[in-house]
């Protein structure tokens, strides 16, 4: 393509344009941020070739909002008087009813032209200097399109993330929210709260001495940013609330199994579990094995 | 010492004997393993220096249990005929007071001679061939020490430990349980229970497909053995319901702000949960770099 403009020069942005730049598939690349020291920092790195505004858009023929998902109808906003009829805009939040929600509002007839999408993949670091060509190889890029949406608008965004190395799924708006907030947004907030309560607890400080690794990776997600997963949260809460329930209605059956002394309903719960997670690891690494050579004489 | 017996010549008891072999602080050790063949493979092994039954117990420094915590009180009541009055026999449990209690009822008086431990390492493989001589460096070795011990005794256990690199901690049993069902039982129930939740839903395998890398961290502990955990839970189920209890509290408040909108008091848990943990990597990170270089000229 000719001209992409990216809205947040992040992690998330960043790597979209080193990825694109790598495979040869964008010609010039601005890069809008609210924080004018991370745009500058975006073409020191040449991750993008200018800075801009708004007003950037003109011309584009791909928009990717990186942004957190709260801001998505401000930008949609500002950026619509410059938006040209041949114009795609994507996004790349974590949960997506409200984004088509906000888009609606902020877009009205031309939300056709905005193809909502959540590129599966992250670091631990943020910023432009987190950056890397290589980020979404073999990660999955989930593109949920809207009725409106031209299958020709809907390609345009794929082969964009597929030339990125990612592999292209699709799913309604609707079950992707459902989907993150069983194996995603759920556990972040399982780990918080599992860390805040310990640490409000008067004993903290000896409770924190005695945990060890398997504690630090069940809460590795609780370092992630509360700012970007409160979010998140408000965002899915409908959906969200619902694993939550079911969750602790889980919790209270196993409650109920630990106080009976019933160690032979603990053991069906805590071996189901062990054996779909062990499924699930092979399941992983089958696909990612290398494809079987070709041994043809 | 001169003649070291271990029950259970697995990863925790063969990583103590190779530990206590490479550190040249025992002449003979014996295995005791309920499975010939495990027995068999240390003795090839080189990690004891024949197999045994409880009558090898005669004439021990040291005996330790490192087997299930359930089989704590048989094996003492098996072994308790050929205890001579100068041996010490110690444990490593994961769970104190229940073994305690088994101790007691097997040995009566003589429980004077039994010192509960708990060393905090461990790995994702086991049996013999998992052993290794530096499972234990800078690792926490937890002693519990009964009122009936004499001093003496609880040395010559905690030596055994710091010859293989662990670094000693002493707490009762009560505060052993407590510490642990917070830090370590309850993360491992609540493992569990989402990734049986999940994979009891319909669509389960759908959602196994969208699940990532903070989803794999944060349910490792879920591969655990859950014969190992079942037993563990039941052993600790007072102080595991009590955290249980926090824990279900905790996401009471949660859902209720979630439900209600409140974004700033789910990042203030949040916000809260994140620099604990950020002051605790530190804390490790500290406590694990190496001691400053002497830069004297």
């Amino acid at each position: 393509m000719n001209k992409l403009v990216i809205f947040g020069v992040g992690l998330i942005g960043g790597s979209f344009a080193r990825g694109l730049k790598k495979a040869g598939a964008v010609r010039h690349i601005v890069g809008v941020d609210r924080s004018e020291a991370a745009a500058q920092r975006a073409v020191e790195l040449g991750i993008v070739d200018e800075a801009g505004g708004p007003e950037a858009v003109r011309g584009a023929d791909l928009v990717l909002l990186a942004t957190p998902v709260a801001q998505t109808g401000p930008i949609l906003a500002a950026l619509l008087p410059w938006l040209d009829s041949h114009t795609i805009v994507t996004d790349a939040g974590s949960t997506k009813s409200d984004v088509v929600a906000a888009a609606r509002a902020a877009l009205g007839a031309r939300v056709a032209q905005f193809v909502p999408g959540h590129p599966i993949a992250g670091r631990e670091t943020n910023g432009p200097d987190a950056a890397i060509d290589d980020l979404y190889v073999g990660k999955k890029f989930v593109v949920t399109p809207l009725a409106e949406n031209p299958p020709a608008a809907v390609d345009r965004v794929t082969d964009a993330w597929r030339a990125c190395g990612a592999i292209i799924h699709r799913l309604t708006p609707g079950e992707h929210d459902k989907v993150f907030a069983s194996v995603s947004h759920l556990p972040h907030l399982l780990a918080y709260a599992l860390v805040d309560d310990i640490a409000n607890k008067p004993h903290a400080d000896l409770l924190f001495q005695y945990a060890a690794s398997g504690f630090r990776d069940f809460t590795r997600i609780a370092g992630s940013s509360p700012e970007m997963w409160r979010d998140i949260s408000m965002a899915n809460r409908v959906a969200l609330l619902a694993e939550l329930d079911a969750y602790m209605a889980q919790l209270t059956q196993l409650r109920a199994q630990l106080a009976a002394g019933d160690g032979a309903g603990l053991e069906a719960v805590y071996g189901n579990a062990q054996r779909a997670r062990r499924n699930w690891i092979e399941a992983i690494e089958a696909a990612e094995a290398p494809p079987p050579q070709d041994t043809a004489e």
